[in-house]
């Protein structure tokens, strides 16, 4: 009989999550009919999205969304033999029955030696993320300028990381003096530190004076207002985030950006990176390869203990992750 | 001897332009050179573009920029005979020398019974911008619901039409009873006046209450900010222009649209007709076409005489026009 823990959201967020807004809960697990199996989490993933889309997605007392590496323990179901390791949409919780619908095998060519941790990072949602972001939306051409903010995040440093692979100058913005140090360390052109200069304005034009062909955008608000202002004539946008605005509920007033839009003659494109489903494993084999390349670097900022996830959430929320945060059980 | 008169900018305009801005000049022209010819303006456009660029483009004692329908006079061009009718990026002035450069033909077809002025409406710079405007960033498909605003406008009247005979349900919103009884005239399935309805957000919603797949955007402010909300998934925005807020040095607090364009996965694209110069001639062509079909019905607002033609202009950014402002000299 086994006991599964999970994470449930007790009320809906206000403002910033806050300790009290989660439930540890705990279930025995029923015992496995035929065709399916138990899995036991191994990683699981805290991501900014989660904010939003717990009020779109989820109503109070429901167990947190979201995803995992999970290692089958048990298994009535030939398919999956006891030992995989799957990433599945399995929300907060240390295991889980399933029947095998939508668990996803790790991209093929994994070898042994690669954390499978990365299948929720670099080489997993939010390295598609960045893949199909940037490549489909912002079209970076050979010498394009690329601004990417939260750089230094599980997708910032894949962007800026494929755009010096497509030939790209790539400016990021990032919170911190060590995640600056960082960006400049995976091979980004320019960082700043977006918390201590006199003037974004100032930063942005120092960091390329000419301006910016493309801008990949996690963050929106006052940082978004600088960046329009130096965007080129026909310079594209990649909206993946708004993360400074997550915790308002309603969007905060800001200056009209439609003038900056027709002047400049700018494409600005909102996505989520479900759209390219039916490409998952064109991106994952490249990320792979790219990965084990050492083209795309990784880091990776690990919450230990399940019991401390909503801490690791609320952390990376914050912004106190260097790379991908992982809650490691 | 020929005395051109001209008005020129005797200062940037501060807010809405005023009488006491412009001024009436008036030149001897120079007799002709080999190579050059006299043009005598027919009709003169006055459009809303005029008002931001004249930042962008002109310094205080200018000319103001726009383009006319011209006579040829005299020449000493054989290419350019006396009696030929040509589209010419002149200014606001009676008569100008020109070597002929940049002078644009009547698309080829166009009948002698066609008022030339349409050259500057329906089958000019305004129906081009309609064409592209909605055609390239709209891309709108059989049944698409398509919104536009200052749609009783020289580019928003027409954009109805195309979408129109491209299987579209069309929506308008203009400025007057007037303008609403119009559009219905000429083919658009809702309208609504604006400046009565008790809700923006509630007429947009009684006139589609599925949302709109495509948005061709003139005015943008709280018309913008509503419709936004009303835009379907992976809705596409076309941004030709912000006439409300053309009057304003900087543009005005409003609420920050990028979570819209984020979770509602839009495209919203700011475009300058000239991006498209090289395919002019295929939709002046195709523009001539439906207009001679009577598959694009056009209406003009004519002010008579040069002299009142800063109160055809300030009048047209008012909106007391339906269809398209001209001047006739």
């Amino acid at each position: 009989m086994v006991v599964a823990k999970s994470w449930t959201m007790v009320k809906h967020f206000d403002g910033a999550p806050k300790p009290e807004d989660f439930k540890l809960v705990e279930n025995e697990l029923p015992a496995l009919k035929d065709g399916e199996l138990l899995l036991e989490s191994v990683f699981l993933s805290v991501d900014p999205y989660m904010r939003p889309y717990s009020r779109r997605m989820m109503k109070e007392g429901d167990v947190m969304i979201g995803s995992q590496v999970a290692r089958v323990t048990e298994s009535k179901n030939r398919e999956f033999p006891v030992g995989g390791y799957y990433v599945a949409q399995a929300g907060w919780r240390t295991h889980f029955i399933s029947d095998g619908k939508g668990l996803q095998a790790l991209p093929s060519g994994w070898p042994e030696s690669l954390p499978k941790s990365l299948a929720l990072g670099a080489v997993g949602m939010p390295g598609l993320t960045a893949y199909f972001g940037l490549l489909e939306i912002c079209s970076p051409k050979e010498r394009d300028v690329v601004l990417v903010n939260c750089a230094a995040g599980a997708v910032g440093s894949v962007v800026g990381q494929i755009a010096k692979i497509k030939g790209c100058k790539v400016v990021g913005s990032a919170g911190s003096d060590d995640k600056v140090a960082y960006l400049k360390e995976i091979g980004f052109d320019e960082a700043f530190n977006y918390k201590t200069v006199s003037s974004l304005d100032e930063a942005l034009k120092k960091a390329s004076p000419e301006g910016y062909d493309c801008y990949f955008e996690n963050v929106g608000g006052k940082f978004a207002d600088a960046a329009l202002q130096q965007m080129k004539d026909f310079g594209r946008i990649s909206v993946c985030g708004a993360i400074s605005m997550y915790n308002d509920a309603v969007p905060p007033p800001g200056p009209y950006i439609q003038p900056y839009i027709l002047f400049k003659q700018l494409r600005m494109e909102g996505f989520i990176v479900s759209r390219w489903k039916n490409r998952f494993e064109e991106g994952g084999k490249q990320l792979l390869q790219w990965v084990l390349e050492g083209k795309v670097k990784y880091h990776e900022h690990v919450t230990n203990g399940f019991e401390n996830m909503p801490a690791g959430f609320m952390g990376m929320l914050k912004g106190e992750n260097i790379g991908k945060a992982i809650i490691k059980v």
